[in-house]
Protein backbone atom coordinates (compact mmCIF):
# COMPACT_ATOMS: atom_id res chain seq x y z
CA UNK A 1 0.00 0.00 0.00
CA UNK A 2 2.29 2.27 1.24
CA UNK A 3 4.91 3.69 -2.09
CA UNK A 4 7.23 5.89 -0.47
CA UNK A 5 8.14 7.85 2.45
CA UNK A 6 6.55 11.31 0.98
CA UNK A 7 7.77 13.37 3.90
CA UNK A 8 8.69 13.88 7.80
CA UNK A 9 6.59 16.46 9.32
CA UNK A 10 8.05 18.57 11.88
CA UNK A 11 6.91 21.51 13.94
CA UNK A 12 8.58 24.24 14.50
CA UNK A 13 8.28 27.95 15.87
CA UNK A 14 9.95 30.05 13.57
CA UNK A 15 9.91 28.03 9.96
CA UNK A 16 11.49 31.18 8.30
CA UNK A 17 14.72 30.37 10.60
CA UNK A 18 13.87 26.37 9.90
CA UNK A 19 13.99 26.55 6.35
CA UNK A 20 17.35 28.76 5.95
CA UNK A 21 18.86 26.01 8.93
CA UNK A 22 17.42 23.02 6.51
CA UNK A 23 19.20 25.00 3.48
CA UNK A 24 22.71 26.14 5.21
CA UNK A 25 22.99 22.97 7.11
CA UNK A 26 21.71 20.52 4.94
CA UNK A 27 21.15 21.65 1.41
CA UNK A 28 17.90 20.88 1.01
CA UNK A 29 15.90 23.17 -1.45
CA UNK A 30 12.60 24.76 -0.83
CA UNK A 31 9.87 23.33 -3.26
CA UNK A 32 6.72 25.17 -1.63
CA UNK A 33 5.58 27.26 1.02
CA UNK A 34 1.92 27.52 1.77
CA UNK A 35 -0.76 28.38 4.12
CA UNK A 36 -3.58 25.42 4.99
CA UNK A 37 -5.93 27.76 7.04
CA UNK A 38 -8.13 24.87 7.47
CA UNK A 39 -5.16 23.01 9.34
CA UNK A 40 -3.83 25.79 10.98
CA UNK A 41 -0.40 26.08 9.65
CA UNK A 42 2.13 28.01 7.39
CA UNK A 43 4.42 25.02 6.05
CA UNK A 44 7.16 24.14 4.04
CA UNK A 45 8.10 21.32 1.51
CA UNK A 46 12.39 21.13 1.40
CA UNK A 47 12.90 18.25 -1.25
CA UNK A 48 15.15 15.92 -0.08
CA UNK A 49 15.35 13.24 -3.53
CA UNK A 50 13.48 11.67 -5.96
CA UNK A 51 12.45 7.86 -6.71
CA UNK A 52 10.04 6.23 -9.37
CA UNK A 53 7.26 6.14 -6.91
CA UNK A 54 7.88 10.43 -6.43
CA UNK A 55 9.71 12.66 -4.33
CA UNK A 56 10.54 12.67 -0.59
CA UNK A 57 10.50 15.88 1.16
CA UNK A 58 10.95 17.19 4.65
CA UNK A 59 7.72 19.48 5.65
CA UNK A 60 8.28 22.25 8.49
CA UNK A 61 4.95 23.42 10.37
CA UNK A 62 4.25 26.52 11.67
CA UNK A 63 1.11 26.89 13.63
CA UNK A 64 -0.95 30.26 12.76
CA UNK A 65 -1.69 30.51 16.34
CA UNK A 66 -1.66 28.67 19.55
CA UNK A 67 -5.16 27.07 19.25
CA UNK A 68 -4.39 24.90 16.24
CA UNK A 69 -2.94 21.28 16.59
CA UNK A 70 0.32 21.80 15.61
CA UNK A 71 0.44 25.09 18.49
CA UNK A 72 -0.59 22.52 20.47
CA UNK A 73 1.65 20.48 19.72
CA UNK A 74 4.48 22.65 20.33
CA UNK A 75 2.65 23.63 23.66
CA UNK A 76 3.12 19.66 24.99
CA UNK A 77 6.41 18.29 23.31
CA UNK A 78 8.27 21.30 21.80
CA UNK A 79 9.41 20.95 18.94
CA UNK A 80 9.78 17.48 16.33
CA UNK A 81 8.92 14.95 14.12
CA UNK A 82 4.65 15.62 14.36
CA UNK A 83 3.87 13.15 11.55
CA UNK A 84 5.15 11.20 8.92
CA UNK A 85 3.65 10.86 5.73
CA UNK A 86 3.51 7.77 3.65
CA UNK A 87 2.99 8.23 -0.61
CA UNK A 88 -0.35 5.88 -1.62
CA UNK A 89 -1.80 5.51 -5.23
CA UNK A 90 -5.08 5.92 -4.24
CA UNK A 91 -6.00 7.87 -0.96
CA UNK A 92 -9.39 6.70 -1.39
CA UNK A 93 -9.27 3.55 -1.86
CA UNK A 94 -6.64 3.40 1.08
CA UNK A 95 -8.79 4.50 3.71
CA UNK A 96 -11.27 1.85 3.21
CA UNK A 97 -8.99 -0.62 3.36
CA UNK A 98 -7.41 0.55 6.61
CA UNK A 99 -11.05 1.23 7.79
CA UNK A 100 -11.70 -2.25 7.04
CA UNK A 101 -8.72 -3.69 9.43
CA UNK A 102 -10.53 -1.33 12.13
CA UNK A 103 -8.12 1.39 11.83
CA UNK A 104 -9.41 4.67 12.98
CA UNK A 105 -9.22 7.39 10.14
CA UNK A 106 -8.91 11.12 11.53
CA UNK A 107 -9.97 12.12 7.58
CA UNK A 108 -12.82 9.50 6.65
CA UNK A 109 -12.80 11.37 3.47
CA UNK A 110 -9.23 12.85 1.59
CA UNK A 111 -8.59 16.93 2.17
CA UNK A 112 -5.97 18.88 0.36
CA UNK A 113 -2.49 18.97 1.48
CA UNK A 114 0.63 20.37 0.42
CA UNK A 115 1.58 21.08 -3.28
CA UNK A 116 -1.98 19.75 -4.56
CA UNK A 117 -1.97 16.80 -2.90
CA UNK A 118 -4.71 14.68 -1.34
CA UNK A 119 -4.29 13.39 2.12
CA UNK A 120 -5.67 11.85 5.21
CA UNK A 121 -4.21 11.32 8.75
CA UNK A 122 -4.54 8.40 10.75
CA UNK A 123 -5.57 7.95 14.39
CA UNK A 124 -1.76 7.76 16.06
CA UNK A 125 -3.32 5.34 18.87
CA UNK A 126 -4.05 2.54 15.93
CA UNK A 127 -0.77 3.13 14.32
CA UNK A 128 1.71 2.90 17.26
CA UNK A 129 1.88 5.95 18.72
CA UNK A 130 2.57 7.63 15.39
CA UNK A 131 0.50 10.21 13.40
CA UNK A 132 0.72 9.08 9.82
CA UNK A 133 -0.55 11.01 6.40
CA UNK A 134 -1.64 8.78 3.52
CA UNK A 135 -0.39 11.45 0.29
CA UNK A 136 -1.82 10.63 -3.42
CA UNK A 137 0.32 13.33 -4.79
CA UNK A 138 -0.67 15.58 -7.52
CA UNK A 139 -0.65 14.38 -11.13
CA UNK A 140 2.08 15.56 -12.41
CA UNK B 1 24.15 16.45 1.82
CA UNK B 2 21.63 14.51 1.97
CA UNK B 3 20.79 12.05 -0.56
CA UNK B 4 16.94 10.14 0.45
CA UNK B 5 14.86 9.38 3.47
CA UNK B 6 16.72 6.49 4.81
CA UNK B 7 14.25 5.62 7.28
CA UNK B 8 11.73 6.79 10.31
CA UNK B 9 12.72 4.87 13.34
CA UNK B 10 9.24 4.21 15.75
CA UNK B 11 10.14 3.01 19.26
CA UNK B 12 7.62 0.29 20.68
CA UNK B 13 7.13 -2.14 23.19
CA UNK B 14 6.85 -5.71 21.56
CA UNK B 15 8.83 -6.06 17.97
CA UNK B 16 7.22 -8.75 16.62
CA UNK B 17 3.76 -7.41 17.23
CA UNK B 18 4.64 -4.47 15.47
CA UNK B 19 6.15 -5.75 12.58
CA UNK B 20 2.96 -7.96 12.05
CA UNK B 21 0.98 -4.88 12.24
CA UNK B 22 3.16 -2.74 9.50
CA UNK B 23 3.15 -6.21 7.17
CA UNK B 24 -0.76 -6.60 7.72
CA UNK B 25 -2.04 -2.86 7.59
CA UNK B 26 0.47 -1.19 5.27
CA UNK B 27 2.16 -3.98 3.16
CA UNK B 28 5.81 -3.41 3.78
CA UNK B 29 8.22 -6.40 4.25
CA UNK B 30 11.04 -7.40 6.98
CA UNK B 31 14.78 -6.42 5.00
CA UNK B 32 16.45 -7.44 8.13
CA UNK B 33 15.98 -7.74 12.01
CA UNK B 34 19.01 -7.70 14.02
CA UNK B 35 20.07 -6.72 17.88
CA UNK B 36 22.50 -3.85 18.50
CA UNK B 37 24.01 -4.81 21.65
CA UNK B 38 25.64 -1.30 21.57
CA UNK B 39 22.68 0.76 21.13
CA UNK B 40 20.47 -1.50 23.58
CA UNK B 41 17.95 -2.37 20.87
CA UNK B 42 16.36 -4.81 18.96
CA UNK B 43 15.49 -3.55 15.51
CA UNK B 44 13.84 -4.64 12.18
CA UNK B 45 14.32 -2.91 8.58
CA UNK B 46 10.53 -2.69 7.07
CA UNK B 47 10.87 -1.68 3.24
CA UNK B 48 9.15 1.02 1.92
CA UNK B 49 10.81 1.90 -1.16
CA UNK B 50 13.86 1.79 -3.55
CA UNK B 51 15.18 4.61 -5.38
CA UNK B 52 18.47 5.73 -7.25
CA UNK B 53 20.31 7.16 -3.91
CA UNK B 54 19.03 3.72 -2.10
CA UNK B 55 16.23 1.86 -0.06
CA UNK B 56 13.71 3.73 2.49
CA UNK B 57 12.66 1.89 5.26
CA UNK B 58 10.53 1.77 8.56
CA UNK B 59 13.01 1.08 11.42
CA UNK B 60 11.30 -0.80 14.72
CA UNK B 61 12.84 -0.71 17.81
CA UNK B 62 12.61 -2.41 20.73
CA UNK B 63 14.45 -2.00 23.82
CA UNK B 64 16.38 -4.34 25.68
CA UNK B 65 16.13 -3.16 29.01
CA UNK B 66 14.38 0.00 30.52
CA UNK B 67 17.84 1.34 30.94
CA UNK B 68 18.55 2.01 27.32
CA UNK B 69 18.14 5.10 25.45
CA UNK B 70 14.77 3.94 23.72
CA UNK B 71 14.07 2.35 26.99
CA UNK B 72 13.86 5.85 28.33
CA UNK B 73 12.51 7.34 25.71
CA UNK B 74 9.38 4.65 25.78
CA UNK B 75 9.19 5.45 29.88
CA UNK B 76 9.14 9.38 28.92
CA UNK B 77 7.44 10.11 26.08
CA UNK B 78 5.51 6.17 24.65
CA UNK B 79 5.47 4.74 21.47
CA UNK B 80 6.69 7.02 18.38
CA UNK B 81 8.61 8.56 16.40
CA UNK B 82 12.44 8.36 17.93
CA UNK B 83 14.48 9.72 15.32
CA UNK B 84 14.87 10.32 11.78
CA UNK B 85 17.76 8.58 9.57
CA UNK B 86 19.06 10.43 6.16
CA UNK B 87 20.99 9.08 3.72
CA UNK B 88 24.24 10.14 2.98
CA UNK B 89 27.21 9.02 0.60
CA UNK B 90 30.23 9.79 3.29
CA UNK B 91 29.16 9.59 6.67
CA UNK B 92 33.01 10.92 7.80
CA UNK B 93 33.07 13.59 5.45
CA UNK B 94 29.35 14.92 6.27
CA UNK B 95 30.04 14.91 9.82
CA UNK B 96 32.96 17.09 9.48
CA UNK B 97 31.37 19.81 7.89
CA UNK B 98 28.40 19.83 10.46
CA UNK B 99 30.82 19.70 13.23
CA UNK B 100 31.97 22.81 11.53
CA UNK B 101 28.97 24.63 11.30
CA UNK B 102 28.68 24.14 15.14
CA UNK B 103 26.28 21.05 15.02
CA UNK B 104 26.71 19.07 18.20
CA UNK B 105 27.48 15.58 17.20
CA UNK B 106 26.49 12.15 19.50
CA UNK B 107 28.91 10.28 17.92
CA UNK B 108 32.36 11.96 16.64
CA UNK B 109 32.91 8.81 14.58
CA UNK B 110 30.34 6.45 12.79
CA UNK B 111 29.56 3.18 14.43
CA UNK B 112 27.75 0.56 13.23
CA UNK B 113 24.00 0.65 12.36
CA UNK B 114 21.08 -1.76 10.82
CA UNK B 115 22.04 -3.86 7.48
CA UNK B 116 25.71 -3.09 7.85
CA UNK B 117 25.16 0.73 7.42
CA UNK B 118 27.75 3.22 8.76
CA UNK B 119 25.93 5.92 10.72
CA UNK B 120 25.91 8.88 13.21
CA UNK B 121 23.81 10.51 15.42
CA UNK B 122 23.29 14.70 15.61
CA UNK B 123 22.17 16.25 18.93
CA UNK B 124 18.56 16.81 18.41
CA UNK B 125 18.65 20.27 20.36
CA UNK B 126 20.90 21.79 17.50
CA UNK B 127 18.30 20.05 15.18
CA UNK B 128 15.23 21.69 15.43
CA UNK B 129 14.22 18.62 18.68
CA UNK B 130 14.65 16.42 15.91
CA UNK B 131 16.96 13.47 16.71
CA UNK B 132 18.71 13.30 13.63
CA UNK B 133 21.10 10.28 12.19
CA UNK B 134 23.14 10.08 9.30
CA UNK B 135 23.21 6.65 7.29
CA UNK B 136 25.89 5.40 4.71
CA UNK B 137 24.84 2.40 3.63
CA UNK B 138 26.67 -0.58 3.39
CA UNK B 139 28.03 -1.41 -0.04
CA UNK B 140 25.55 -3.39 -2.58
Amino acid sequence: MLTRIDHVGIACHDLDAKIAFYESTFGLTVASIEVNESQGVREAMLHVSDGPAGSSYVQLLEPLGPDTPVGRFLERRGEGVHHVGYGVANVTQALATLASTGIRLIDQRPRHGSMGASIAFLHPSDVGGVLTELVQAAQA
